[in-house]
C-alpha cells in the first residue's frame, strides 16, 4: 500500500435539520477525529439540505476536489431521504434493488417486517459497495471516492470502524497541546514568532473559560512528530521566559 | 421597510479547530434558530481552515449567493485570526485600523492593558460597520452583507441579538413537531404522499430514541401557519387510521 503524505477529505452533512438548527450536528468530530487517526485531513465541511441538484452539485464538486467524501444523512426510509438517488444521478449510475443489500435487510427483519418502506433502504447506484451496519442493519454505501453513511450518530459511529480498511491515508496527523493560564493577547506576538520559525507545522491558540478560569489552549499539529517537539519546546521557551503559569502540556 | 418573502444566508464557520474534531461547532444552531426567528433561512453551511485565499474565495463566492453570511472565528488576537486581513482582500478594502474599535477597547482595557496583541483586534476593513461585544469588548464588523463574529460561543451570543435589526428578514419560519411512537418505515409511504400533496411544505422526518423507546419526529415547516396546521391536520388523520401513539403534537 503506497502512502501519500497528504491525503484530503471533505465531510458532506445533509439535512434540513442541521441547518435550521433543530438538530446538533455531531457527525463531524466523529468523522474528522476518525480520519486524523489513519492519517486523512478533513479540508471541507459543508451542510446542504434536502434537495436533489443541490446534492448532486455539491458531490460532484468536492469528489474531484479531494481524495475522498463522506457524506452523513439522507439514507433512511422516508422521502426526505434522497442521497442514494442523487448519488446515483452525480455519477450518473443506475438506481437500482442492490440484491445484497435486500437479502441482509431480508434476513434482518422479522417475517413480513420488511415492508414496502424498508426495502426503500436497498435502493442505490448499481454496484455500490455496501458499508455494513451492525447496528441497525441498512448499509451505506461507497461509490469511487465517495462514502455514504446515514445522520443517525450512534449508527453512524458503529459503521466507520469497518470502514478503515478501505481508505488509504497517509501519515496521521499528531496534535500536542498546551494549555497556559493566561489571554491570548499576551502570547500572541511570541506565537506569531515561533509559527513563521515553523511554517510547515499548524499552530491554533484556543481561549478557554473553565472553573472559572481563564486560559488559553495552543494546539500544535503536524504529521512529523519531531516537528511537534521542537515547536513545543520553541513555545514553552517563551513561556517560562514571560514566567506564564503551564496548566498542562 | 419592504419584506422579501424569501431571505437567504450562508454560514461560513471559520477554524481548524473545528475541521480536526478538536472542537464541536455550537454557532450553527445559535445562528440558523436566531435567523429563523427573524425570517432568514440558512441555505449552507461551510466549515474551512484558517488559509487566507480559501476565505477569499469562499466568502466571495457566498456572498453573491446569498443575501447574507454570517463568519465565526478568526477575530482575536493571535496570528491563526486572519479574518479581517482575508475579508479585506476579499472586498479589496484597505485593512487598518478602525478609529471607533480603537476607541472602544482603550475605553474597556485598564490602563497599559491595551497592549500590542489586543490592538490587532481594532484593524479591520476600512469603514467596516461595527457588531458591539457586550461581553469581552472587542467588537465583530460588518462589510456590505458579510457579518464577522467571534468564534467563541459564549460571545456569539451576547453579540447576535444587537444585530437583528440590521437584518431585513422575510416572514418568520415556523415549525411544528408531531412526535410518534412508530418507526418510520411504518410511515414511509403516507408521509410522502402528504409531502406530494403539500409540496410547498417541508416535512422531515427525524427518528429518536428516548427513554428506552423508538419514535419518530416528523417537523413541518413552512412561513405559512395555515398550510402547517392543513399538513398537521392530514398527517395526523393517516397517523389516526393507523393505530399510532401521538406522544406530542
Amino acid at each position: 500500500m503506497i502512502k501519500n503524505t497528504k491525503v484530503n477529505a471533505a465531510i458532506l452533512i445533509i439535512g434540513n435539520e442541521i441547518l435550521s438548527g433543530r438538530t446538533q450536528d455531531t457527525n463531524t468530530g466523529t468523522i474528522a477525529l476518525w480520519l486524523n487517526s489513519i492519517g486523512v485531513k478533513v479540508k471541507e465541511v459543508r451542510v446542504i439540505p434536502d434537495i436533489e441538484e443541490i446534492i448532486i452539485d455539491t458531490v460532484n464538486e468536492l469528489r474531484v476536489e479531494n481524495d475522498y467524501i463522506f457524506t452523513t444523512g439522507g439514507i433512511g426510509p422516508t422521502h426526505d431521504d434522497i442521497t442514494a438517488e442523487s448519488i446515483s444521478k452525480a455519477f450518473k449510475i443506475d438506481y437500482e434493488i442492490h440484491i445484497e443489500a435486500f437479502k441482509i435487510l431480508e434476513a434482518y427483519y422479522k417475517p413480513g417486517e420488511f415492508n414496502e418502506g424498508r426495502q426503500k433502504m436497498v435502493w442505490m447506484p448499481k454496484n455500490a459497495k455496501l458499508i455494513l451496519n451492525p447496528t441497525s442493519g441498512a448499509p451505506g454505501f461507497n461509490v469511487e471516492n465517495v462514502f455514504c453513511l446515514p445522520g443517525v450518530p450512534s449508527i453512524l459511529k458503529s459503521m466507520i470502524g469497518g470502514l478503515t480498511n478501505q481508505i488509504v491515508g497517509g501519515d496521521p496527523i499528531l496534535s500536542h497541546t498546551i494549555s497556559l493560564r493566561t489571554v491570548e493577547s499576551e502570547i500572541a506576538k511570541s506565537l506569531a514568532d515561533v509559527q513563521k520559525e515553523y511554517n510547515d507545522v499548524e499552530i491554533g491558540s484556543y481561549p478557554f473559560f473553565q472553573a472559572g478560569k481563564l486560559g488559553v489552549s495552543i494546539v500544535i499539529r503536524s504529521e512529523d512528530e519531531s516537528k511537534i517537539k521542537k515547536t513545543t519546546d520553541k513555545i514553552l521557551e517563551f513561556v517560562n521566559k514571560k514566567k506564564i503559569q503551564v496548566v498542562d502540556r
